[in-house]
């Protein structure tokens, strides 16, 4: 059956009966708008928008896999602010002849990705077009501030929590056809976020978080321009899997490429004063200094840049 | 210059450089999250999406008439609920060919009409794709309990804030490739949302309420089957003007059917208790009774249906 089949009121219960509703859920689907606990008078709100071609292909990944893909990017925004993800709203536009169990899957994975941090999906919309996924977070400060990107200090350390350039090799692996490292391929379909180390950060005084999206280096500008300083990433401190190394030999690729640069992952990257107690999952990478810019090795990446969207 | 010349980053400055920051705001666009305020510790969110060729022309509508269409249909579903709206957030996908002056213009659209109501855009995000928006809104219920579609009590008067089948005159008029009257043009561009009604009806004791989006007699449906209720709505109560009746009769339509089934003016359609004082702004349409589904002056309705967003 396809949506058109189906209609757009069928379709709309089909993707709700998907669904769980999360502890945060005051009135969930079905009414103009949902109402959504936000403990501490203020919530935390980020989008993202999956384009089908530019950010996923159907042969790629299942509907599943893309609902997983979706509620990380998103999620990662949240926990990025040192919140816990709440609710996830969805709009979905889709061809009419789309068979009705795609965004079934969907749903599920973005039911199944924000059920791992308590959240999820409230509501949504729907509308007949060409494949797009746009997802909209919410997320709990639970009195704490949020944490910037603007607070990173001369002195600080430079932690990462979660991995970087795993999405990437998957990414680089389907391009050329392949299917294999599986580990690679499945990291690209469905990004491990380690969700819980953004709260952890806040807590242990993180002075600046963000998340790696974009690429490690190109994300890490965004902090550096806006805490005016400058940051250091240290090469040697990231260890490069057997699997990876190999993977990128086969590939003729130098695996820093995809460390430094892939985005997808969503580790999340934090600035710490000297003295504080990094979070459990937090690895020191790196430094920020008086200056401006991101260097690796204190000196300028001559490797490739990161993720423009419309390049 | 294009979008694509512009840039990811370059683009997102041009887009923020055209808004402004409304007193909900806590933490405004540039960092992975927003911060809005959510005083009573809840928060009303809901997304809509408008897909160019099936919500908007690009030869019908400016840019800033389809950021007008998309603020007002957003912003109308959290008055909807008996709240004020505070943030939209806004996922914009457009061709690398599109001039940057659009989605700017876009912007000032979305943020004039969040404007009106004191709300703002806080954050969002773009991406190369087929020309979408999608926007989320957020919203403040002041200590109220939301006013959902499921409380309409047989004995309730049904009553309508706002004007219904002013955008569908103006789409059908566009349609035929005429340009005049043009104040059904411009209320298809520009929709004229009557928001204060949506709190002032919960602050009056409304049993239900719905934003009137896809066509006056449908939404009442969602109503109907929402509160186990049936409706009733007498045309009488409807007062056609002069010019919707020429307008009308030029293009051979009765006017009923762009007043009963048309979408897009996004009026708010509430029931009261039936000794309960009627907000300013609300005119009685009809009657909840015992029974199902919606019927005309007692009897179905035979005119036609509205709008499914897949045929």
């Amino acid at each position: 059956m396809s949506i058109a089949e189906a209609g757009e009121f069928g379709l709309i219960a089909r993707i709700v009966a998907q669904l769980d509703e999360g502890p945060a859920v005051l009135l969930g689907p079905g009414d103009d708008a949902a109402v959504v606990a936000a403990p501490d008078a203020r919530v935390v709100a980020s989008t993202d928008v999956l384009v089908e071609g530019r950010h996923f292909r159907r042969d790629w990944c299942t509907a599943t896999d893309v609902g997983h893909r979706a509620a990380a990017a998103n999620l990662a925004d949240i926990v990025a602010m040192g919140a816990a993800p709440t609710a996830l709203l969805v709009a979905l536009v889709a061809p009419v002849d789309l068979p009705v169990t795609w965004p079934e899957e969907l749903a599920t994975g973005l039911g199944t990705e924000a059920g791992k941090v308590g959240a999820s999906v409230v509501g949504g919309d729907v509308s007949a077009g060409p494949l797009t996924v746009a997802v909209t977070a919410l997320g709990d400060l639970a009195g704490r501030p949020p944490v910037t990107r603007t607070g990173a200090q001369p002195g600080d350390v430079l932690a990462l929590a979660g991995r970087t350039g795993w999405a990437a090799a998957g990414y680089a692996i389907l391009s050329r056809g392949f299917r294999t490292p599986k580990i690679f391929v499945e990291a690209y379909r469905r990004p491990q976020v380690p969700y819980a180390a953004g709260p952890a950060a806040a807590l242990a005084g993180a002075t600046s978080m963000i998340d790696i999206s974009d690429g490690l280096l190109q994300d890490l500008g965004h902090v550096a321009s806006g805490s005016v300083a400058g940051i250091d990433v240290r090469k040697d401190t990231f260890e490069i899997p057997a699997q990876m190394r190999d993977a990128a030999g086969a590939l003729g690729i130098d695996p820093y490429l995809w460390i430094l640069t892939g985005g997808d992952d969503h580790a999340l990257a934090a600035t710490f004063p000297p003295d504080a107690e990094l979070p459990e999952g937090f690895t020191v990478i790196g430094s920020v200094h008086e200056g401006t810019g991101v260097t690796v090795d204190r000196g300028p990446w001559q490797g490739g840049a990161g993720w423009d969207h419309f390049r």
